[in-house]
């Protein structure tokens, strides 16, 4: 874990996305604010609220080993302003630790998590699954939504190497590089911000504007932090796949790769839509 | 059993999953009571007490719609005799309802999951995921594992298709037939516990006996109560396999088949591993 993950407050040239995930100790709970920056239409961006809900459990003392499994469950939208953080340490084992966390505004839940941390250790080693080969960074096509829609697109360099946003693709398969726009290096939160940049793949397969929202994201990390600490500022390519569309939801599913072939994350979340 | 012998059993007590998922209202919580037949090696059979758990908000007077997204952790294993199920309604709105549940033993967070219950409408629609064209049931090879190391799946009906348990396969990729070894229509409890047949992958790959256990369980629902309801007695079909095993953990994900080739679930989970 990285200090500057831990710290509280910002520095006066802190990046942008760690003003957005900064908490504030209050009370035995942590208190935080929405970030203008990372607005999505109406709410803040479901990965930076992943990423503050993990943030939150980064910086408790007794925490002890790296995220491993982590889900979230997008409760109620986040109003702009002020909201509170509340971990809470389910049981702790020698090496593994279970958590849940809520965030909380005006007293109401609007987001519900769970955890599971793990100090891990050497073993037999496998990547079964094989990044595709996809087109460069270079040669990709840049997510640009219009900023006056949503304004977080405009903080990440998001770049599709496959499938075409909002046209009818023979499938919801895409490639994506994805990086902060302005360069940081990548670290648990951050990655898991990155594993809800994958738009709706509701929008490759029937280019219509519907009403969405993803409901539940969850996220296994695959690498301890000191592998993903190697990551450094580099792009990461991201694979995501919808299974199926039907009454009101669809899935989603996404693999993170590191520029050096390395599985950071898995990922998967289920979007509600309407008609 | 004959089925004139099943008819004048109370349905409550005529299926051991049944018996097994049953809760009893007590002050405000439900209580349970681990069952000999579904038992693991050290507990019971994890897609079971995930059963318990969502058979716990199923249970539930103000739940509205069906299950969509569950996610549990595998907190502490549980220990024979009972336990205390505690739902917790996070937030209810119109159609979307948001659960967490516990299940205690002895004061002590054995497990611990989040829930999101909606009313499914009728929507666009689209399967985009395709089932395999898989051996059929009658070639294929029953899962019997001695039963002195484990007594579950002897209540099932396990039948790989593809991929051979405890050999050097070239991939983790398994096709499984599953239903109840005594035929039982297919309900939301009973394909939640279906979600966690898939022997742990690591048995795909490397052959050997090294300790392990599901520390994360999370399933998407697809389909809605009554179009479950069709799929009545007959098997399904799991496709399920591995991304990467690494320092302690791996993962597996799967899609469970309607033999009417419907998408009934996605389903993945987290294991650890020893060595």
């Amino acid at each position: 874990m990285s200090e500057s993950q831990i710290s509280k407050v910002p520095k006066a040239s802190a990046h942008a996305f760690d003003e957005a995930i900064a908490l504030e100790p209050v009370e035995g709970r942590l208190r935080g604010r929405t970030h203008e920056s990372y607005w999505n239409m109406v709410s803040p961006f479901g990965g930076v609220t992943a990423a503050v809900a993990l943030n939150g459990l980064l910086m408790q003392s007794e925490r002890i080993g790296d995220p491993v499994s982590f889900t979230l469950n997008y409760v109620a939208p986040i109003q702009r302003g002020e909201f509170l953080v509340e971990p809470r340490l389910v049981r702790s084992g020698r090496s593994t630790q279970h958590w849940s966390v809520q965030i909380v505004q005006a007293g109401e839940v609007t987001t519900s998590a769970i955890a599971i941390f793990g100090v891990r250790r050497p073993t037999w080693s496998l990547t079964e699954a094989t990044p595709p080969q996809a087109r460069g960074v270079e040669e990709s096509v840049r997510f640009t939504p219009p900023r006056d829609l949503m304004r977080w697109p405009a903080m990440y360099d998001i770049r599709y190497a496959r499938g075409q946003l909002r046209q009818n693709n023979p499938d919801s398969l895409t490639h994506s590089w994805i990086r902060d726009a302005q360069p940081r290096p990548i670290d648990y939160s951050s990655l898991t911000a990155f594993c809800d940049t994958f738009a709706p793949r509701l929008l490759f397969r029937r280019p219509l504007f519907v009403p969405l929202g993803t409901v539940s994201l969850n996220i296994y990390f695959h690498v301890d932090g000191a592998e993903l600490a190697t990551q450094g500022e580099e792009y990461v390519l991201g694979v995501a796949q919808g299974q199926v569309f039907h009454k009101g939801y669809f899935d989603q599913q996404a693999q993170v790769w590191g520029r050096d072939g390395r599985l950071l994350a898995t990922t998967q979340q289920v979007v509600w839509f309407k008609e």
